[in-house]
């Protein structure tokens, strides 16, 4: 799936590229546009008591990326497992890869309280794009 | 209340100064820290279905604020209605007031779903700092 | 002009509805995209030593806006003075308003160091679609 | 070091927890203490042109974290090399560790325009709290 972001004024620092932390946000947003393109937006997942909390996150920056600069962020499902899945997401600006990062995250049930990692539906696997 | 912040390297923009959006995020914290200081955190009003929600926001922005710096919020109520109430958030930097502005908040009842204003009860009035 | 915005996870807060200094976020935004379809974009302008800094901003907040809703934010100048205009930015979801603020930016030199309020060029101010 | 974070009604999401990147802010935010506590702030070294662009940022998260609650950030320089240096982040709450990340940042010269990561100087070094 590929999401676009256009980096704002507001997304940079003094230094004049965008602050870190935004590059998680946007691959947040990825997530839940990927979830939604996928027909499982999160606001019905929380409906029905799924949360997809992150058990780990990672990015690497290959460029800074400066303001006003559209990004197109390109995510797939590298790897699923029975509870817990992983997203790659690839940021492009102009054709040459900015920065790469990945969330794995749990399929959690929040019907008892706290989240507590679940098996996925045989469904959402195959919509999620890999089989085991 | 006096309320401190200090301004980190995110909260600027590429213009080397303070994104202004932050300047509400922190009226919002010392908003937060003033209903605390007065026995009513927040989350504590969430369980009791007592939600602030914002009528108007405003600010004045008087000198550019620059990184590291560090700020004092003054805040107080200056208006207590039946239902609403209205803050008045001063920020100073070395002693200059530096920004100055205010958030009108209803006091609401969220126990039927969506908020709907509902008389201030007469203690947190008192403890609000003003009478009508 | 007319500027789309969509409410993402990160936006809202615990009591699921959208924090309300995203708000401003969006109007800043908004005048970015505004600026840079009048063909002065901030980075451009940056170059040439201009800023546009904050006096004064503003918003009224008519609905609570949830997750995931698609937001419209109309921008318009609505005064227009030697050195200084006003922007107004109404949102829309689903054709109702939701909120309406304002933004008072000057007009300023960056050339010798601090930000100072000068004549808005003539033909900036027919762009900015009104005289005075 | 120890860097104290109190956790603002901003910090959330709809789901009642901290919005992951966050912790990034967090990280980035004990990062620049870190560096002002052994004597180089991020605006003393960005006058010296000097720029600590990010590699690789990473976090593992343990535990949801909630509204109102106080967290101990414990920062150290974990690898340190000829141009290239690690800070490993911890995140306390109430004792239990709730987060682990790390940054990769380069020493990097801004002199002559783009970032070109160079020698950290010996001194400074020494201050990073650890030899090769």
């Amino acid at each position: 799936m590929e999401y676009k972001v256009k980096v704002h004024w507001g997304d940079t620092d003094a230094a004049g590229i965008v602050f870190y932390p935004n590059f998680y946000k946007w691959m947040d947003e990825a997530t839940h546009e990927f979830l939604s393109a996928i027909g499982h937006p999160t606001d019905a997942l929380f409906k029905e008591n799924i949360a997809l909390p992150l058990i780990e996150t990672h990015c690497d920056f290959k460029r800074p990326v400066l303001y006003n600069v559209e990004l197109i962020v390109k995510s797939e499902v590298v790897l699923l497992k029975e509870k817990v899945f992983k997203l790659l997401h690839q940021f492009y600006c102009e054709g040459q890869l900015v920065a790469e990062g990945y969330e794995v995250r749990a399929w959690a049930s929040t019907a008892e309280g706290c989240a507590r990692a679940v098996t996925i539906p045989e469904q959402v696997k195959n919509k999620l794009g890999l089989k085991e």
